[in-house]
């Protein structure tokens, strides 16, 4: 059958801040993650995030679900920027 | 061009270990996190981690490049079982 038109980027797949810090080492990394987790907890947002030894990746989504990404959004990713 | 015949899995893709573990909270999740942390430097092996604010998903690699998962792989999973 037919598929009808599909929007793009998918409703299901919405707007979002990516970023990708390396580090030295994993200590480093360790002491960075401990602090956006500090800021998660104030703030009450926590980000999906991955690492490894000495990378982590933060996925930032809107805080609202239908909403793209604003202000709030750009402020929370300058906090953690600041973290560094 | 034709294409040679492609090795399944990958060589680049080795074979792994993965679990996804939910948490009912942020609290459980980090207690979780913290212990893990402390195994890896324990142990030496950090593994890939990706996690929200109430689920982990580890991937554990063989030790060696190119080695398959074997017992030290398996009792390191089962280590990190224990921290549950």
């Amino acid at each position: 059958m037919d598929q009808p038109w599909t929007p793009r980027p998918k409703p299901e797949n919405p707007e979002r801040l990516e970023r990708r810090i390396e580090f030295p080492d994993y200590e480093s990394n360790r002491h960075f993650l401990e602090k956006l987790n500090d800021l998660s907890e104030q703030e009450g947002r926590f980000p999906d995030i991955s690492f490894g030894r000495t990378y982590v990746n933060i996925t930032l989504r809107a805080e609202g679900a239908d909403t793209p990404i604003g202000e709030a959004d750009h402020a929370f990713a300058a906090a953690i920027d600041g973290l560094l």
